[in-house]
This record gives structure tokens, sequence and C-alpha cells, in this order.
């Protein structure tokens, strides 16, 4: 079982790689690098100015992250190219980008045309089209939507393609495929076009055995381009856990590896974090909790769970339903609240003490008793993604009377997170998807203990914290491994080469009864205004009619 | 119809005394003396602490602005004493101590008694005792409270009196009356006790041609001291608009007055604002608009009006029902975000433009449209007055989204404010009782134009704002000016010696309308939160079980 594997992830900002020892996933080098171009969102590298909701990126960056990082990870460790005995990676989703037939990207023709560059995860430009689409799968495949959270998001697969056929149809026609930029990558290194079954399944509602949604519903919704929607999707789809091609000799040549070398079909970034956690089991929760947050769990069959943002067979792993859910806020109202909200005196407390603003105003949080600040927020800053699936929502903050303090409400926005995830735990759970057991992992989980215990005892579950330092490249190397032969399955690598744990934290059994009422009080507010009364539907379309 | 009077106003930190010309109301001189001891709320001169939630007040200050006022009035204005004509006063209320058979307080005799000392009208130390006698009012005269907002205050006169029974009952015995400040002020400069018909109407439940509440209530509460509860209560009561006695030769000489001059019966500080506002008529509400609110105006005929703080036939003006209404939250509820909420960078902003934080908040809140924030709030941070008359309510923000900015949060909490005083008006207007000219008195009143442009678009009326420089002073003047026989009427004086109007805000009616949608969203919370669904009480009382 011994050997080395490179994995590779493709974050929003970076990339990372990481050169790994299969027998006990030792990361012996790691290696980042930065996109030169960072994210596109006010205009093109030519001054092509871009409408607001656009966030795209340039594909040379991620090539660079190729061949700056793998030799670098040689060099640092002195292993030699000819060890390294496979390749697995994984990126951001669905992450996507305009090919010709040779493989090559069309804004390297067209720099001037902003359908032609990679499409981001959180590009929103087709929200009208995904709307569109939204509505015609309701009445030509609900059985669609029910998988997959209700709506199909601006930021899966096809809004994407159909905004490139609605914008720049000349570049549809011309174009051969638009592709996963991890599969891109892939065929890059292998000259072998396929997609990934993470991916595809996830991001553009692909079934395994049964395909993708039929063109009726791309035909009601208006999308009509000459032949089918999927002419300009590459195949086969291959499944997560298998391999997807070998390195060409151009490639390795290059990269200073051997050719011939297996590399993994790729995989979502935060799918490939499970194996990572070394979760090999149904039931055993994977939170990333980061600006937003990720959840995920296996089990034993597919069930159908309202408000998730979907389920697919072999998705996570071979052999399991990989079931995800997801928050729209978690860092990101922690942040927006101490950008907007905490007075100076904090801040210069703060840098007293030599302290971040988050630790100091945990601090002061924590010297209260679950209840004690009175206050009862809802997490829905950046809206609800599960379980109500719904972008219009916004945050709520209520019980405040002259005694609260900032310290206070920060707290109730924490909790609010937390209950938030508890709702999304027992929302699975009522549906026939067992949680009986819960890791974390993502930057929050390493820098902050006030925040895990307050997730532990309202879940009234352990929080295991894993020390994920290279993030979702680990994961990448699990599935090098297994391409490479090291391991028969994926959970015999998962097991043998996963993060150690780091922290556990234990519910407190005088806090939990306090949450357990309070969970309550927030179960009534998620009730009133993500279901039976539309306040915040209401006052958006008011801010957004006075604007225009 | 020339001369002088003089008016004084005891407030809650200071007294304050000007001199008048009866003529057109002209402040001749003004002069304030802040009261030395303060509020007595962690512990007596003596050092005998105090319970957290007392707030008692030294008689020796009330005496001191007389003495020191008066004489300096008469010295800056360079007139004689014997030109001013009469005096009239009013202090907060319920403000009331206990006397001794000869007039002096017994806290003179009894330092360490905290029972002995002025309970200020926001004494809470009677709470429980206030919840007794409302439980046992609701069965034994529901009408009262009716008429009294569904509940006795714990500021109210019985608790506060049942508390010296409860706590001191030898001081009780020994206590000859407990007073009014106003009436005992009055009675230690004419030597005649009574009872101002305002203060015995709001505060005590008196009706005129009824009486006090009936001796069962108080049994059936529980307060069952020697004889009757109105034993320690003077009499008689002083109808407002009355004399309430004659300056003695004593006081006439400490003071540099003239002997005989008529003392006009004593007010509630905020309904003698009333007269000295202009309003002589049904109709017209006057809003004093400071850390709370208090909302009154006059119609023709008593009404039964639920969830306001009372009504009073007579209690404001002869020959008109004074009703008053009340929002415990106002300034406190802006004072509150900006200490709590604000980033150190508007601070500096606001320095560097030379203006307070609260102006420049409102400069930058102001350049956004109604609606446009997003954002909805409710007004409770102190419970609310009217007309739910529950102080175990909280506030609530709602909608907030990433590009919430500190501002608009600011913003949504003043219209909150707006939108509690319309809701107190339609209330009014939908219980028979006629609100159809609004003017607005009060710090913010004169600071704060945003406010109260937002007021006037929220309201859809004309926002009048007078200079009430002197504050309730002026309107003691003119119940002076009357009891001197320099008019015949209160309305009379109340024309001729009005405030002056400053500023006309009027309703913007592209506002208007967007209000009137976002005012529909504060009802639908105000209905939910304050009478449908206990989320607020729960918390409040998970919040206090869990400190205990």
């Amino acid at each position: 079982m011994s050997g080395y594997v490179i994995g590779i992830d493709y974050g929003t900002l970076s990339g990372r790689g990481v050169l790994v020892d299969t027998a006990d996933g030792h990361v012996v080098a790691s290696s980042a690098f930065d996109y030169p171009h960072g994210v596109l969102d006010s205009c093109l590298p030519d001054g092509t100015p871009l409408p607001a909701d656009y966030a795209l990126q340039h594909p040379q960056d991620y090539l660079d992250v190729l061949y700056r990082t793998i030799p670098r990870l040689l060099e640092e460790s002195g292993i030699s190219g000819n060890e390294v005995a496979g390749i697995g990676l994984d990126a951001t989703a669905c992450t996507a980008l305009p090919l010709d037939e040779r493989g090559q990207p069309l804004c390297f023709k067209y720099p001037s045309e902003p359908q032609s560059y990679i499409k981001m995860w959180k590009h929103h430009g087709a929200q009208g089209l995904a709307d569109r689409l939204t509505r015609a799968a309701e009445s030509v495949c609900p059985e669609i939507l029910m998988r997959m959270g209700g709506s199909i998001s601006a930021e899966s697969f096809f809004p994407k393609l159909w905004e490139v056929w609605e914008k720049a149809p000349r570049l549809y026609e011309e174009m051969y495929e638009y592709m996963e930029v991890a599969d891109w990558i892939i065929l890059h290194m292998t000259g072998r076009a396929h997609r990934n079954g993470c991916a595809a399944g996830y991001k553009a509602q692909y079934i395994p055995g049964v395909g993708y949604p039929g063109p009726e519903l791309f035909k009601t919704a208006g999308f009509r381009p000459k032949g089918d929607v999927t002419d300009k999707m590459p195949s086969p789809v291959i499944p997560v856990g298998e391999t997807a091609g070998y390195l060409s000799e151009a490639a390795a040549e290059r990269l200073g590896l051997k050719a011939g070398i297996p590399v993994a079909a790729g995989l979502v970034d935060a799918h490939v974090c499970v194996p990572a956690a070394g979760i090999a089991q149904d039931g055993h929760m994977l939170m990333i909790i980061g600006t937003s947050a990720c959840l995920m769990v296996m089990g034993r069959d597919a069930k159908v769970v309202p408000g998730i943002c979907g389920f697919v067979d072999g998705g996570i792993m071979p052999g399991f339903t990989g079931f995800e859910a997801g928050q729209s806020s978690v860092g990101d109202l922690y942040g927006w609240f101490v950008s907007n909200c905490v007075p100076g005196e904090y801040f210069d407390a703060a840098r007293a003490r030599d302290m971040s603003v988050h630790t100091y105003l945990s601090l002061l949080a924590g010297q209260k008793a679950p209840g004690e600040t009175g206050l009862l927020a809802l997490d829905w800053l950046n809206g609800n993604r599960s379980t109500l699936c719904n972008y219009n929502l916004s945050a709520l903050v209520l019980g405040m009377t002259m005694q609260t303090r900032c310290e206070d409400i920060y707290r109730a926005l924490i909790e609010s997170t937390a209950f938030g995830c508890r709702e999304i735990v027992e929302n699975f759970r009522n549906n026939g998807v067992r949680v009986d057991r819960f890791t974390a992992s993502g930057g929050i989980s390493l820098k902050n203990p006030f925040v895990m215990q307050i997730y532990s005892d309202i879940l009234n579950m352990p929080v295991e914290v894993i020390n994920a330092e290279v993030g979702p490249a680990l994961g990448s190397a699990i599935f090098a491994a297994v391409a490479a032969g090291c391991y028969d399955t994926i959970q015999a690598a998962a097991e043998a080469m996963k993060s150690e744990t780091v922290t556990i934290y234990m519910p407190q059994a005088e806090n939990v009864s306090v949450y357990d009422a309070l969970y309550r009080e927030y179960m009534i507010l998620y009730q009133y205004f993500g279901k039976t009364e539309q306040s915040m539907q209401r006052l958006r379309s008011i801010r957004i009619r006075g604007i225009n």
C-alpha cells in the first residue's frame, strides 16, 4: 500500500497540490498557488465590463496551478516523479467553460466575450434562466425538482450553458463542449474527455442509469438550440471512485511525472472532503463550516428528503447515496455583524489583548449561559439554502432590550446558525436518513471553540473537529491512491489516510435542555417566516421596486 | 391680561422655573436647578443599599428648586416679586412621598428607611404588588382596567403606597398622608392639602364624580391596612384649571413674592404641555418625543379606547376628556443602537464633520428611499406601553442581508417608532377619538428633522414642531395665569401664551404610499408577536429562569 500520490484542489481563489504518502495519508509536501486573474467580476482582462452578477475566471490560471504546484511538490519533498503512482483532483462546481474540438478554452480565441470564460459556481448571470427552468420542471419533471431541493439553482450547469446560447449564440454553435473545469484539466492531462459523476449528479441533474433530464424540459423552458442540449456535454459519465484516464506523454514530461499513471475522476471540492475526514459509513455527517456551510451524509438507500440540495447514488462514494444540504450564511453572518455592528471599543479591547475581534466577542459572549441573552435570530442573511430553498429570505434578530449588548447579538447569530444546522439534521432524520455522528471541518471549526461548543450543545451530539489543513486536496489524494491500486476501496483508503481528529466537543447536559427550548422557539420563527407569512419576500420586493 | 406669573416644572433630574409675561407667553427669565441628590438608585444618602429596581429621590431637592429658582428669576428679570400674580407647577407622576401630620417628609426623620423617601415615577420596586392589584382588578373591577390600558402599572400610585405598608408597616402607621410631590410642594407653599385631579385621574384611578377604586379591590389583592387605603390620601381632589391654595406669609417671605397670590392645582408634567403647545381643541394630538414618547389628545366625550394609558374627564383641560397613550422606547431605542451597534468609523466620520453621530447616521440613512433598506423593526426595546400594554415584549429587526449597513438599521428603528405612533393614532380613530392635527415637542423634534419627516410620511399628516425650550414650565405658567385671573379659560390663556411653531413637516406623497405598504407589514408583526405568538415572553422567561 505504500507509495506516493498527488491530490489537487481547485478552490475559489487558489489551487493547492499535495504530495501524500499513501500508507498513512502523511502530507509530505503542499503547495498553493493563487489564481493570477482572481475572480473576474467587474471586467474581463481586456477591460470589457461585466454585469453585476457575473463571476468569471481565466482558464490559464487553472493550468498554471498544475504546472506551478506539481514541480514544486517534487522539489520540496525530494521525491522523484517516478515514485508518484496516481493523481486525483477536485474543483468547485458547477464551474464550467466552453471548449473547442481540441479541448482549447474558447476565451483564448475570443478574449472580449464574457460567455467564453469559466463561469464560477457563484456566477449568477443566469438567474432568470434558472427560474424558467424551474418553472418548466414543475410541470414537465417535478420528480427532478424533488431530488434537488425544489428548484434548479442558477449555480448549476444547465442555466450556465443556456446563458451561452442566449447571449452568445454563435459561440454556442462553435463550441464543441461545455465542461466542468475539473474534467477539462483531466482532459488536458490525459487527452480523454469525460464527465465526472459527482458534478454530473449534483450539478446537472444526472441520475445514474437514467441520464440527464429529457429534451422536453429544455424545450418547455425555451432553451432550444439546434440538436440536443446534451450534444454539447462530454461523455461518458465516469462514476466516483473510478479512473478517468492516464497521464499523457506530453503532460508527464511537462509535469516531471511518469506517463501512464492513472488520474482519478474528479469530484466537487466539498464532497471529496468526506473520505478525507475518514468518513466511510452511512449516518456520519460532515459539515464544512466557512462563510457558508455544506453538510454531507451518506445513506444506504436513495430517499427523497425535502429541502436538501440533492442526493446522488454513488455521488460521494460507491455503494452509498450521497446527500448534500447547505446553509447560505454562517461565517458570512458573523463577519457581516463584525463589519457593520460592532463598536470601536471592542476592536480596541481585542487589539489590547492581541486577539481577533471574533475571539474577543466570543470570550464576552461565553460569559453568559444559554438563554441568558434573551435573544433569538434567524440565520438567513444570504437566504436559506436548506431546507427552505429560498434566497428571498433574510435575517432576523429579536429579543433586544436596553440590557442587550453587542456580544449578546453575536452569540445569538452563532446560535442561529447552529439551530439552522439542527433543523437540517432533524429533517434528514425525519425523512429516514440517519445522522448519528458529526464531524466538522473548515476554518471556523479550528479557529473558534466557542462556536463549536454551541453546535455540540444545540445538536446534542459530540462534534469531532478534524485538522483539514490541506483541505479537499487530501481527499483527492485518497481517490488517487485507489486509482493507483494502493487500496481496493475508497473506504479502506479513507480509513488509512484520513485527517486526524484534533478536538471532540461534548454536549453539556445543562445547556442541551435550554437549547432544546430555544430550538422550539427557533422553529416557530422558521415556520412563520419561512412558510406561513411572506413578510421577508414582500419587504424584498418593496426594496427592489423602490430602487427601480 | 398683562402681568407676570411663575411656572415651575419638576422633571426627573432637575427643576425649572420660568417667569412669564401673561400677555403673550414671553419667557422673561428661566432658571433650572439640578437635584443635588439626583436619582437614588443604588443607595440612600447614608449609604443604605437599595434593591435593583428602586428609584428614589430626596424631598429637600424639590424644596431647593423652589428657593433657588424663584429668587433668581426675579433677580434676572428685574421684576419685583409684587408683580407676580400667580404660580403654577407640574411634576413627574406618580412621584410620591410619605408625610407626617405637619406635612414634613418622613425621610427627614428616618433617613435609613427607603420607604420614607420620594418614589420616582420610574421606581419599579412594587412590580409584584402591581401585578397582584391587576389580577384582583380583573375580577373585582375590570372596568377600571379598561380605562387604564388593561393593567395597573407599577409606576402608578397604589402599588407604591402598598409597598410602604408591605415593607415598612410601622412607617405606614405613622404616616399621615402619602402625597404626589407636586401636591406636597403646594401644601408647603400654601398650607393647604389637596390632591390634583390630573395625577389622581391618570395615576390613582380616580374618576370624577365616582371616586377612587373601592375597598374591595385592595382587600382582594391583599393590601389590608387598618382602616381604608384612602385614609392615607389627601383630599379634596382639585380639578385641573382650579386654584389649589394661596401663598402663605411664610413662603412668600422666603420666596420674595406677595402673600396670598393663587397657586394653581398641579398637573403631570406631560399633560401640562398640551396648553403650552397652544392646543385648546379636541382632535389635536401632542407628542412629546424624548427617550420615550407621550401622546395626548382631547376628545369631546369619554370613550373606552383599548390599550391606551388612560383617559380622565377634565384631566388635561376642563370640558374635555384627556386621553393619554405612550411609547416606551423612542430616543432610548436610537440611543441604545448608537451605544451598542455602531462601528467606530461612524463616530470618526461624524467627528470629522463636526456633527453628532445621530446626525451623521441620519444623513447616511436619508440617502435611501423608504423601503430601500428592506428592513422592518419592532420598537419594543422597553416593552410596549400602548396599545399592547406589555412590558415583557422586546425589540426585533428583520430583513438583514449582506448589503445591510449600520445606518439602514438605524433608519429601520426610527421608522419602527413612527409605525408604533401610527398604530396608536389609528387605534384612537378606530375607537371614536378624532386625531386630525399633530404637534410634536421634545428634544428629538427639534434636533432631528430626518426623524420628523419620517413621522410625517408615516402618519400621512403634517407634523408641527413647536419650540418648547422651557418645556412644561410654560404650561404651568398658563395655569398660573388663569388662577391669577388674567384669562377666564385655559383655552384663552393657551391661545395667547403658547409656544411658537418652528417647523411644519409635510407628508411626501411618494413616501406615504411606500410607508402604507410597510405599515401593513409592521402590523402583521405587531399582531403576531404582540398577540398571537408569545415568543418574546417565553424568551424573557427563559432568560430569567436561566439566570436564577
